[in-house]
């Protein structure tokens, strides 16, 4: 596994996440939302995810599409002991590296579970690609792998968060964005003009604008995010203003 | 909107979910396992999904690889009146197609929300591409669009939802995949090995391995799905004999 990764300013992550039974609606994926927070509060931009079936073809695809654009890949799904967990062949592929039985994850495998027998499905998840470093899953289940700048995880939620925990102190983190939210009290209709001034004098300010509806009907948040903190309690002022003007009409 | 489609064997479908605040991790996106269950219950293959940033060129580069993929894509998020919300100029890009305020988008806003000023922001909300046919809230909010083989809808999840039930009765439908699920009441890692003989002599048949943890602990669930009545029943025996030989072991 790399280690002292060098400091970057941003550093940016794609997500992966390969099962048909997500695509299908029986199951309903949480490891999305689990990265994406988890990759904000450290400094990571999650920038683009992607959902594929258990199709080695479109695994390779998607995977090679993502590794060359983001400092990181995570994976999730697909490695597991059974004919339809053809992730860690598919993550070969993409590298073109062999892969094969390793004793590590065989080792990790027999020291976690002692007295399972170790059969051929079993085996099956400890066929790691060459050259990838092992991700413990500390007893929770077989082995995922870091490989490049790709990280294979479990799909099970439990065990993915446990792979992700494990890795998080080796990943390289830029400067963290900061965030604000603004309870508008106002309907996102009534504001959005003004709200574009705002956004227009704040170019280097993220603001975006997000619509709910509660008990007291229709309204919206407004989220300032910055890496700069005088940036962004500039900006937070200026909604702030802006706000209180359209109020006071 | 295309009326009285052909029908068709296998109709497919994309997904394309716009919007920072799903990357962040601050809202946690519910439009996925919605449509993918929709889509598997009047028979349409969900066959990939996206999520992007509210960022133009990511928005255009996404719909455009979807679009020539599947028999239709359905976007969500980004159609409110705010300075981020840019899908519907997105998706005009994409099809390079102009992209204005639409007199049938007024007439629905106002129809729906009397009463409300129909500003700048809100004038937004009814820009439409060329060529397009609206898709109603039915009051729930401003109207998505539906252009080409591209379903654009709301984020919010109630808006979405009904914006879908309004589509659905216009869509092609292909035949549709049977599931029947087989609880193993084994390991995944006891069971794999036979599995695959199970899987290979059933190729025709999608076989999936879904191992979860309850009370009982560690356990399996095997998901057999298939268009033909009879190839799912025959595989389902076959998993059902298997399941009862490693048992008598």
């Amino acid at each position: 596994m790399p280690t002292d990764p060098p400091p970057a300013e941003i550093v940016t992550a794609g997500m992966l996440v390969i099962g048909d039974e997500i695509l299908s609606g029986r199951t309903k994926d949480k490891n999305i939302g689990h990265l994406a927070e988890t990759m904000t509060a450290i400094g990571i931009d999650l920038r683009e995810v992607r959902i594929v079936p258990d199709v080695e073809d479109e695994i390779v695809a998607a995977l090679n599409a993502l590794r060359s654009r983001y400092s990181y890949v995570f994976t999730t799904g697909g490695i597991g002991p059974t004919h339809d967990d053809i992730t860690a062949d598919s993550v070969a592929r993409a590298f073109q590296v062999p892969i094969d039985v390793d004793p590590r994850a065989v080792e990790m495998l027999e020291r976690h579970f002692p007295g399972r027998p170790m059969n051929e499905a079993r085996l099956r998840m400890t066929r790691i690609p060459q050259g990838a470093e092992l991700v413990d899953a500390g007893g929770t289940g077989a082995p995922g792998f870091w490989i490049g700048n790709v990280i294979v995880m479990a799909g099970v939620p439990r065990i993915m968060q446990t792979m992700l925990e494990g890795v998080i102190p080796k990943l390289a983190k830029g400067a963290k964005i900061l965030s604000e939210t603004v309870r508008a009290d106002a309907r996102e209709g009534d504001i959005g003009t003004e709200l574009r001034a705002v956004a227009e004098a704040f170019p280097d300010v993220m603001i975006g604008s997000y619509p709910f509806i509660d008990e007291s009907g229709p309204n919206t948040n407004l989220v300032i995010r910055s890496r700069d903190p005088a940036r962004l309690a500039a900006a937070r002022a200026a909604v702030e203003t802006m706000l209180a003007e359209v109020k006071a009409r």
